[in-house]
């Protein structure tokens, strides 16, 4: 009755109309639409036993409650709270608790949670190396979810979210599945930016909700940068009331720093924060003298300013004072401390900067200076005891860094950053890729399919090398996006990202990816992020741009039906009863 | 006091901080960011006379009145309507009706709107012949709106709402001006695709919206196509229950229609609904048996259907009842027909029709078959009186047309467009133009420019070939798009081709445009529209994604601040002195 599914690529493919409307292009490829064996999951977990004997969830008496062996109890609040959000993706439409009636069939009547290690770790921050493993068996009466932590719990209670579906008549149902699942990296994150534009703290909380369901683990807020400086520093104000696009309605209070960790925290994701120096930097000169350097023009500053300036002393002592603060803010081990694109004209203009660059000796070498800037700044950043992650122009300047450190690749085309890939690994350092997953980057049609194939494994290198490839992360640059269109345009591109981040390296058929996202897409909807169609069709359950505030927290579903989205293409009539996975 | 400043383009600009991260790209370009004199006008009017002499509109006595010599009075519901509308987007809160107050200041207390002709045309739909013009003079106490139809003074409420800006104080202002104006073309149209994604009428309604405010007057609605048959007929119900989505939820019904209709004519805009045939066609199968030619694989059917049986009489029967009937349901004067981008080899598979083509003495080609089909639909559609528009290939494949037809350009690159635009119009056909505004088709960046750019009459050809260019539509095909990111991905990149449409063919500085773009947006957003940002920045009244359905007939407006918006990369102290248009 059960049968080992594990990467079998058998796809049971339907014929379908193509509605394409071509324009004269051809440059849209539409994957051949089939039905996924694995049903709507996403990411697919490592391993999934799924059989055909469908169990029923009753809406009256299902509960997801701690297993009695369970090291974690009713007094984990993260475990609380994700009971109830799980509860309602499921069932929608509030219920009362009520016993049990005789059935006639088989069914589920609990999901039971059993944190199996003595520390459930279950007030603790994620980290680098939390263990998101999990076990899931689901069988009559009982589905057991086990997970050595309760990372590992909040993975499962997704997959269990995803493998419930409605039958013909709307019942909720669930096969007989076996599942044991951990991700293949321990870095999976998307990058926001909310200095280009400033995005309000519901869009973050709505997108942090969308990247549990995906699994990604790594919120990368990307929080100041040339143009505004919305963190708000206690230690320093003037930053961001100078350098806010508004000093209190563009801007992100300590309590709201703190809201979005806590939020980021209850769904198993670390937010590390990037303070970009010592390019990138216009807005931090608005509210801090003297911390830009003068750029002259001639022999008189010519009023405009460059990157941070390296050769004060007070330049030290403000980093010292600022990274003291941010490192008790954002309780992650890591900060991103960027680094990237600086510019040297303004370095180079300014006669105080070239009397500097000849006592040291570093002759016309502004790589050197940087290099200089870069140093000090990582002692300090080291005596906080915070580790962090660097993009990779640092390491291509030849920077000491520490081994712990993550160097992020994000330049060049394939072929460039997998030789840089190589490079970093071979010198023994952590990597971190985004080039291929630069999501701001639009096209048209289905880009989501380059972001799939794209591996942050391939590359020529050692064993060795390999397993020094922490994950990767999706970017959305902000340029482009602000709360008027950067949920649709993430969504679901940044899933491709997702799956490959999460899955075994051999999930790779963009068929079965295709058949498995429609859905997850139309899943992701109905939950209430309107994220874009892949293509022409439609969801059982569509976008009614009705998504609250309140929805965050507790999401408030808008139809009666359950979590399990249609097919495109297929007729209405029959979307329902395909939902259940095939054998 | 007063300067002429009709398309002047004296710039004035500022220095901005250039923030652009690049990524190692080098294909975004943005144009210079500065003040343009013609505040935040969009589409541009064909004369602006303006003063720097402001007075105030008190929110306590501002009225929008109908003059005393109008030919429309207060039974007209279409100008009531618009009343209230431009009175909320001035007035967003809610305010008591009162007596002016003893003023210190110079103010405008009544907006009079002056229909000069006989007949106001209240009560008509708007036609390819509306006269949209209008003359706007505005001084304190009163000021002018004077239009011989109720369309211009459609168009000019517009006008004038635009000009309506806040001082430091939030205190409403606007400044002495004259205006006349009149659009360019008369058929300036925005395509909208309900069959690949069905698109939910609060969809469609907010863009008949966001249509007006950019003086769009053409709802091209693609209804149907391959993939759905939304469209509820009441002669032929399987049709749409068939080839619908679904049977209910995913429909327009005549009600609906009727509705759509009617929001659009408060806003001057005509509905030409489209029924392409004899291809994209797939979804009219589902509920008309024997419509579409079965293709076959061999000597036997292969099951599947081409484009529309064009051999059998039972095709023509339903064509002409089904074309009978929608012409009743659109009142519009014109049909768009379609006739696009048939696949011939269903056709040729089928040995029925090889003997028709034999009988007929087509030969092998095809084409002369397609050019019968549509010979037919065209007679059988002329007997409903109404006239029609046709994409480009029926007139290349020859058919004979009636004098008045729309030939519609969609295909090829810029040079094939503009020799097709050429051909078309030397053959005394009236032309319409879509090839460069496939908005569907997206880039990375400001594709803004490429559709602005563009100029329907940029074509080698005689005066009065030039003369036959009735316009052009943007289009937004449905394979990408649905309810969750179509108004953003639409808006404001639409609002490029609304002002090359309406404005005069000499508007066309890219910087200043881009000055009053980025304010025409923000005000967008402002009245609830989530239109995307054009680059890094903010706005004054930021994206709450509050819109509910209420919205769409009475806008109501998240903030207290007018409808004046800010420039990007103005410091937020700034941005509210520097909204008053500079002279």
């Amino acid at each position: 009755m059960i049968a080992t599914l594990k990467f079998t690529t058998l796809l049971l493919a339907v014929v379908v109309c193509r509605a394409t409307q071509d324009y004269g292009y051809k440059d849209v490829e539409e994957p051949t639409l089939g039905d996924s064996q694995y049903g709507s999951l996403w990411p697919l977990p490592q391993k999934v036993q799924m059989s055909t004997v469908a169990f029923k969830l009753s809406g009256v008496s299902f509960q997801i409650v701690d297993a009695k062996e369970s090291s974690s109890g009713a007094s984990c609040s993260l475990l609380q709270n994700a009971y109830r959000r799980y509860d309602e993706y499921i069932f929608p439409i509030s219920r009362m608790q009520g016993q049990n009636k005789k059935k006639a069939f088989a069914s589920v009547s609990e999901l039971q949670v059993w944190i199996t290690s003595a520390d459930s770790e279950c007030d603790n921050y994620p980290s680098v190396t939390s263990d998101e493993s999990y076990e899931l068996s689901v069988d009559s009466p009982v589905a057991v979810l086990k997970a050595p932590k309760v990372w590992g719990a909040l993975r499962g209670l997704e997959t269990f979210s995803q493998l419930v579906y409605e039958d013909e008549y709307g019942a909720k149902s669930i096969n007989r599945t076996e599942i044991q699942d951990f991700p293949r990296f321990t870095h999976r994150g998307l990058l926001l930016d909310s200095s280009r534009h400033f995005l309000p703290i519901k869009v973050i909380l709505a997108n942090l909700e969308a990247m549990a369901w995906n699994k990604f683990n790594v919120f990368h807020w990307h929080i100041v940068d040339d143009p505004s400086f919305p963190y708000m520093s206690r230690t320093f104000p003037q930053l961001s009331q100078q350098g806010a696009y508004h000093p209190y309605t563009h801007v992100y209070t300590p309590s709201d720093v703190k809201m979005i960790i806590e939020f980021a925290r209850l769904r198993g994701i670390r937010v590390v924060s990037e303070f970009d120096t010592p390019g990138h930097t216009q807005s931090w000169g608005k509210g801090q003298k003297d911390l830009l350097t003068p750029c002259y023009s001639g022999a008189s500053p010519s009023g405009s300013f460059g990157p941070v300036n390296p050769i004060l002393n007070t330049t030290y002592d403000f980093m010292a004072m600022f990274f003291k603060e941010v490192s008790t803010v954002f309780p992650d081990a890591y900060i991103h401390l960027g680094g990237d694109e600086v510019d040297f004209s303004c370095w180079k203009s300014n006669p105080d900067i070239q009397k500097f660059m000849a006592q040291q000796g570093f002759g016309t070498d502004y790589s050197k200076l940087e290099s200089f800037y870069i140093q000090r700044l990582l002692d300090i950043v080291t005596t906080t005891n915070k580790g962090y992650m660097i993009w990779q122009e640092v390491i291509d300047n030849g920077v000491k860094l520490k081994a712990d450190t993550l160097i992020h690749v994000w330049k060049g085309n394939q072929q460039q950053y997998q030789a840089e890939m190589a490079r970093v690994t071979a010198s023994g350092y952590q990597a971190l890729l985004s080039t291929p997953w630069y999501l701001n980057r639009i096209s048209y049609g289905q880009d989501w399919q380059a972001a799939y194939k794209a591996d942050p494994q391939d590359f020529n290198g050692t064993d060795a090398q390999k397993k020094l490839v922490v994950g990767g992360e999706a970017c959305l640059w902000g340029e482009y996006v602000d709360a008027t269109n950067l949920t649709p345009r993430l969504w679901p591109r940044a899933s491709a990202v997702g799956e490959r981040l999460w899955s075994d390296k051999d999930v790779k058929d963009t068929n079965d990816a295709y058949s498995r996202l429609i859905q997850h897409r139309c899943r992701m909807v109905q939950r209430g992020i309107p994220a874009e169609p892949l293509f022409t069709g439609y969801c059982a359950h569509e976008y009614k741009g009705e998504v609250s505030t309140a929805t965050l927290n507790q999401p408030t579903i808008i139809s009666a039906r359950g979590a399990v989205a249609s097919s495109t293409l297929l007729s209405w009539r029959l979307w329902m009863s395909r939902m259940a996975p095939r054998l």
